[in-house]
């Protein structure tokens, strides 16, 4: 695949995440690694990501396992809290992919990415809980 | 919830993903900690991954995430891409999801996660592949 | 053992680390995964911290080693320093059980570790050294 | 500390875990690294493990819950639970150790230090269970 | 870059670590993931290890001290201090670089990480000793 | 060695890295555990670091391989990217080595440490890109 192809198929693959993901991407890595973003746009959401084998829901649910399993990709885990509301995951469906986490993890790390989307959930203004706040 | 009902829904929810698996952790464990078996059954199974909110094959995605992210429970990796087959996660999808962890943990745990898939299909006498062996 | 029971002694144990501390987990887990807190304080401290077979400051430097070996969950780390003071454990004990760590998970981990426990004696007002600040 | 006097007490140290422990150390490292087993056994023993100001009790459980945390030191886990037995703590005392790191580092890390401890306890023919064998 | 002239480039850098390299890595990855295989060899080496910036040696020892510090993926490590040799990094230097792993992610990672490089070094009949065996 | 002599050469080290760093090393454990960091300065920097055996860009490179991947260290990995700079690494070689870490633990891995890379090199007033700022 050409690299101006796997450019296109990244971009596009981040866009239904958030249509600022690649220009924040960019922009963060310009005074020092522009390459990187390319890598990042190119391999990471052009060859790897947009790839036509697994649904986007279930891609989201492994990289939140990933991420909230290592603990310390903060930034990385919101972000694909963020992309994973954007494909249609609901917050409930993610609150429990991130409690689920402490089985594999411990209980902190599912505590930490909780937190993450907590704080997400508020800046998108949604929420996991029934309307009536009971569960 | 009674303990008993606990260790009823974990049950049925390991069976979904090996008859044998309950068996073999109660068996393993017998010797040295058979309560560390009884809360894998109740809270971990029970409580955890029979809730309802989230589809069987998200929380298998979920785990292959974690776990191969971590890459060192290697058994623990192997029981859940066999369960994963169980709840009807094709292996062109368990593959997909190995792969996708590169980018998140990166080459070594992936290839690592996918040697292990690979010794579990060859088990189960399936294969990723198309039939012809072509991509 | 019942729910009930179970959430009991869960909230008696965390009572003997710190008083707030039930409160506080369940206020933030209010708003996204009440059901989480629940489990922290049935499964974690009712069902495991709780367990008779190990004397409570044998528990918290068990935790503080994992803890401080993961890295990552800094305020977890935090929390589990004032519990062990709470129950009994020195803040020199505390210190050298922290450093201890550098041998198992490197210099950095026991470092970001002390700094911790340097902020949570600082606000209990305690510190590790002897009252003439020489060692 | 003179290297002589580093050296010795950490050979002193060693021999409470274990007696053969400096002798397979150096001869391991022999053909390798044997600064590094010096290293070990001035600063790694010598130095930090024989400090005066935890009881080796403790120090075993900081030690089983780093180690059982990161997964993957297997060798040293299975000798630090040796260690722990040769310093008085108890089988059960270990498994409720090793259990208690399910909730910090998730179940699989928990479920593969037990798994050690059972060769370890096998090995020298002790058991965390009364006598009849029943919970 | 196009795939045709970044699987060139990946190749002839995997050539430089171990002529077998890209066969084995193909051979191992043609029944489950082939894709994968091409992954890494034109990203991952032919992208990314070749790029001109840094010397071959600087390169083998950011991975040696990424992978022994993770400690889980034993055949990579495998795999790269065999690449160091071929690069012209001497037995003597891999053993110091992994010794110093040991400050940044603990003992146990060293010291298992110096086990394969004997491992590695005997297969190719090389020593980190001076001749006469005397340090 | 005896302690006074690895004090020496463990400060003439860091002090090559950084004239400030042992100072404010000490500084910041004085209060809770200034053992620790004479150990950091003897062993760490004395004994390991200052070895003859590796250059000083080889150490660096090991070094932020090592932090680079395990990710939670953030304040050592500003250190040591300031310490590479300090020994005649390029900032475009710290570049290199910190993006080559995606490999092996992860693109979030490799991009929380360049931008930490990022915030040494603007207090330094370096850059890694050529002076046009092209590419």
């Amino acid at each position: 695949m050409p690299d101006a192809e796997r450019a296109g198929r990244g971009a596009a693959y981040m866009a239904t995440l958030d249509p600022g993901l690649e220009g924040a991407l960019r922009k963060g890595m310009a005074p020092i690694a522009p390459d990187f973003a390319d890598m990042m746009v190119e391999f990471g959401y052009g060859e790897m990501m947009s790839r036509p084998g697994l649904d986007p829901k279930s891609r989201q649910m492994v990289t939140l396992g990933a991420l909230a399993a290592l603990g310390h990709p903060v930034d990385q885990l919101k972000g694909h809290i963020n992309g994973a509301l954007s494909v249609g995951v609901t917050p409930a469906e993610i609150v429990e992919a991130l409690m689920q986490v402490a089985l594999y993890a411990g209980f902190p790390a599912a505590t930490n990415a909780l937190r993450v989307a907590k704080r997400v959930f508020a800046d998108r203004g949604v929420s996991p809980l029934p309307a009536t706040g009971e569960l």
